[in-house]
């Protein structure tokens, strides 16, 4: 596994790859969620690119860039166990006076980008580059990240980038916490209490199998459940899955969707929601992630 | 020459090239300006791709896309002759609900950005998405729209995009009109009166070469010549070459610049004035078009 930090490097050892290229962008401090993300990409491509880059321009003001965790080395182990070839670290990615900026309008609106304003367009600027650096073939991002996925599949079909975008399932703590980089901010009793996101979503789901197609049910739901032990509700909305607009009841394939604030650690989760719509359309509709 | 209008066969057409690519975007109506570009790509490339496309998203409401000149068969003559290996004619490039763009917000302030709100916009995310699709070695624009060449260079570089973008001189009629597909929309009349841009620009360069380096009074002359024979002065206006910023002083390289509709026709036109700095600093300075 070759390790390079300037752009003139990884383009030299992206030139010497023959046949398909996978792609997993990640901000470091690695968990095994990107792990999976690697193994997924190492299966299907000749050959794994992981860059490692915590993007100042995706983080608010008030956010936690400076302080967000930094474990070079136990990524770089990491993505060697995982099976890549490559791996990107740039020390930084823009000119001083950037300013390209890239907006997916609709898909960055609601959910964490109302609350994180600015977040998606660094986030869409920032992979739109990578994809110009490492040109994959395929790119992987987490379901974790629903809107980010979404964000990242638009972009890339609206501006024709020559790739294909795969969102993989969430990967969870044996107890069902949703991997996170953002995990080990918890102190024991906040890690503890933050248990009650994933077992509100199974209580959705739950609800939803029995019939509940009420959106205002299953967000109260939501809302009382998280407000017992978490410190603020950010959201918890369920949403059309397709485009994220609201809805009144379930009739199609939609994200159950939630973020939190437990301590002053921001976590979110998701899952979807795929009503059954007799046999032909329940083999064509949606997957739906872990 | 091969015509193709679907992206499955650009990007099929594309594959099958070994070697360098240029490629010369056009909204059609193409002159011996847009010719230039085209033999200048089939001098420096194995392969040259020219697009014809009229971008709706680059015009304003009440502009004119819908008039805007559509001349197809002499557009592939041209292409052929100039040396062009394949054109590519999509009828439509967007989503219905097409909701990713592309700002580059310090290029696109001032100037044309200014007066025509969402141009460059659309120019932006148009080039990018030929630049996904085409995936071209070298670029080539014309100085005529000085603008738009900064705002693309600017675009690929700071979104890494792995391609070179090359700015030629722009194209004259014997009289000195810089060609344009908007120049057939000019009557007799309005031809005759359109001259006053080039010998306006020719004023302002005869001034700064016998020394004129005040910013205001060059504007001066600009505006009142101009102001005696055109319907508009869009602007008329000098800036600093390498970002567009405003000046007092001729101190560095400076783009001399100007719109004005004759009739119903918005013209643009330009120059760049380079101050002479000893015999090191001319040979490395900024190369003055013609």
């Amino acid at each position: 596994m070759k390790v390079v930090s300037d752009k003139v490097s990884l383009r030299k050892a992206r030139a010497s790859f023959k046949g398909t290229v996978g792609f997993v962008p990640t901000m470091g401090a690695l968990h095994a969620g990107h792990a999976s993300l690697v193994e997924r990409s190492a299966r299907d491509n000749d050959r794994t690119v992981v860059s490692i880059f915590v993007n100042p321009t995706q983080f608010g003001p008030k956010e936690d860039f400076s302080k967000y965790p930094r474990t070079l080395e136990a990524d770089l182990a990491l993505c060697r166990k995982a099976g890549a070839d490559l791996v990107y670290t740039p020390a930084t990615l823009y000119d001083k006076d950037h300013q390209t900026w890239i907006d997916v309008e609709n898909v960055a609106a609601p959910l964490c980008g109302e609350r994180r304003p600015g977040h998606f367009r660094g986030v869409a600027t920032v992979v739109a580059k990578f994809f110009n650096l490492v040109q994959p073939t395929r790119v992987y991002f987490g379901q974790k990240d629903a809107q980010q996925a979404m964000l990242l599949t638009t972009m890339a079909r609206e501006l024709d980038f020559p790739l294909e975008v795969i969102t993989c399932p969430t990967v969870r703590e044996a107890d069902g916490l949703a991997m996170s980089s953002r995990n080990r901010y918890l102190s024991p009793d906040e890690r503890k209490r933050a248990l009650v996101i994933s077992r509100t979503l199974h209580a959705v789901q739950t609800l939803f199998d029995k019939g509940e197609r009420d959106v205002d049910k299953l967000e109260s739901v939501m809302e009382s459940a998280l407000g017992a032990e978490v410190d603020r509700v950010d959201y918890a909305e369920i949403r059309r899955w397709r485009d994220l607009g609201e809805i009144k009841m379930i009739e199609e394939p939609v994200l159950a969707t939630i973020a939190v604030f437990v301590g002053n650690t921001r976590l979110i989760d998701n899952i979807v929601l795929t009503p059954k719509r007799g046999k032909l359309a329940s083999r064509q509709g949606a997957k739906r992630p872990a």
